[in-house]
């Protein structure tokens, strides 16, 4: 090849998810692989009323380059509503973003060299490993329990750049950290000065309770905070938001400038056209009744077909549940049967930045309707069972 | 800081044009400063229409996660544009990028290492080396006249990764490369083995007669073509598209999908509906003519105030006019006292990646009207007499 590729190029990896994304999605097949939120939750109306709004109040601005920081109404709003959550932020730390994965990709890149420590929890989500493996750190993966991550594992992440953490109704695992654990975490992770990267893109699609106050609550001037609009509105408008203690927001606006200038105007004018007045009070509630729903048909589904041997959480909120096979049973090898029978998931090894555990798998509850859940999960029952035969 | 930054976050800095933007946004400031698009151009009636539709039509798909490369039917539209112009490519080599920046960002993530040399034009886009910068790379510049990069300065250039090179109404200088020249630098390039970067977001403003076929037209296997519909539909949608030689498509993919997962699907389905069925062939013939009205009445302001000394381009296409004052005079020294009598300008310093020339400025003519153009004409003249004095 005429051009000579960067060293980083090397270790970049398409997402194993999306590679198998593309296997599975035949027609006919039963997909519980996908992390998409159900379309059915879009609220359609409100963003064409919204973007005729903003077409018609403020086309020029909305069409036109914009500040690197993001638009100031949206800015406030996020800051207000992170004041509401227990986390206390002015509106001039909040960095709007192509989607929050542009976040962890600005976050790399700031604090990231090649050869630093990085440290994730295990599994942890996909789109992180991705999104730092550019930068050539080296992960090291903190034990986890259904808590989240053992306190006492972080001691072999001293000296790493930063603890990346998903406290809430986790991808992939679904496990949502207790008030409890999230003291210790951050009291440990104080103790021995490792910084944390908050992912929270699910927080709001809780089915009883609200999770405890974000980490970066009680860590002001050691934590970033992530959150998206992905799972409340809709992906397709790639909107999130990055908040970082004052020292960091020059650097991260600078990387952010040097990514793509600023996120679409119009798409933030939009959502901020939908949410500014109370919309999400009313529509945020909807999404926890319905995948509330689906979380309890899978529950039900899971108890009435699943083997002995096979291990699940009950997410308290989110989208996935988290299985363990019986030791020896490898879900990469089942999948192409599962897949042959009608259905399929997502092998849990590619979530682990160490250590993977080939004996792992995710099923999301959220996009196909809970009938199909109980077909879905009757076949992959019976996939194992002859599997195993 | 808690935080430690990556060696890379030294090196970064804030846009000096958008910090001087800051100083020179005053009301009654005349400001030939900005590099944006005039608004009075944009469609807004067409996007409304197509904004309307799309959620209407496909809501469930534009506000839904998208594929990474990019909406099939824009790719295609891309694909067939760049063939009518002399550039044959297939849809699956266009990726669909988050405006042309990301563009930038991705192919310094693929292929700069630290330490790396990237060989740019002098002067050259600034946001190209904000977007280059954090890769660390060492900047190669490389001579240029009035017609474009020097052949034989490309020598200099050897085991660089790259040349980035702007042919058409270059931001900042406004010169747009001859055939004879784009053929020569090609030929010298091909011969060293020297790749290619071209960026094109101004090629369709041109003003009297198209400029010849891309670079990528000659070396197709040698060179990457970035291209936006920023200056020919709306910068705020942020929509612009790579297209590389085939082998390096899956690691720019792969990049992309890391930064932030696709670029918004509702933004690229906007688009694809105002610009599917001939749009911009009746659209960017009205852009051209008021550009080259605005172009006309700066030339004019030009020769009738500017003093003696100095020397100035006629630009073709595009947006800019740029000057070089009598030596010894220095632009950004010269800007705050044209700002006091109501002007703003950008010194051309800023623009160099080496051996920035301080007696330059850059000038835009299409964001303020033909009335305005004579006024802040007359006051630059009028202060760098006065300076002078």
């Amino acid at each position: 090849m005429t051009f000579q590729q960067a060293r980083r190029a090397a270790r970049m990896n398409p997402s194993i998810i999306r590679e198998i994304l593309k296997v599975t999605e035949r027609p006919g097949v039963i997909s519980l692989a996908g992390g998409l939120p159900s379309p059915d939750t879009f609220p359609v109306d409100a963003m064409r009323e919204a973007a005729e709004r903003v077409l018609r109040d403020s086309p020029r601005e909305a069409l036109q380059y914009a500040a690197s920081e993001g638009h100031g109404p949206l800015r406030e709003w996020v800051a207000q509503r992170l004041g509401a959550q227990g986390l206390a932020v002015e509106a001039s730390q909040v960095l709007i973003t192509t989607g929050s994965q542009q976040g962890l990709d600005l976050v790399g890149k700031v604090l990231i060299d090649a050869g630093s420590r990085v440290a994730v929890e295990s599994p942890t989500y996909l789109g992180a490993l991705q999104a730092f493996t550019p930068y050539e750190p080296e992960f090291v993966a903190v034990d986890c329990d259904d808590d989240g991550p053992l306190p006492d594992a972080l001691e072999a992440a001293r000296g790493a750049r930063f603890l990346y953490a998903l406290p809430n109704f986790q991808n992939p695992s679904g496990r949502c950290m207790s008030e409890a654990r999230r003291a210790a975490v951050v009291s440990r992770a104080m103790a021995i000065g490792l910084p944390i990267v908050e992912d929270n893109p699910y927080g709001d699609l809780w089915f009883e309770t609200p999770p405890p106050a974000p980490l970066a609550s009680r860590w002001s001037e050691g934590a970033i905070y992530l959150g998206s609009f992905s799972k409340v509105l809709a992906p397709g408008l790639r909107l999130g938001y990055v908040v970082a203690p004052k020292p960091l927001c020059p650097k991260l606006l600078q990387a952010k400038q040097a990514a793509d200038l600023h996120t679409p105007s119009f798409n933030q004018r939009v959502v901020h056209e939908v949410i500014r007045e109370g919309f999400l009070e009313q529509h945020v509630p909807t999404i926890r009744a319905r995948y509330k729903a689906h979380r309890d048909a899978m529950r039900a589904a899971m108890e009435r077909h699943m083997p002995a041997g096979c291990h699940w959480n009950v997410p308290v909120g989110g989208m996935f549940f988290w299985v363990e096979l019986p030791e020896g049973v490898d879900a990469m090898a089942l999948l192409p049967h599962a897949v042959e029978r009608g259905m399929a998931f997502v092998p849990g090894a590619a979530f682990y930045a160490e250590h993977p555990k080939a004996n792992t798998l995710r099923l999301s509850f959220v996009t196909v309707s809970p009938e199909r859940i109980e077909q879905g999960v009757a076949i992959l029952a019976q996939t194992l069972k002859e599997h195993r035969a």
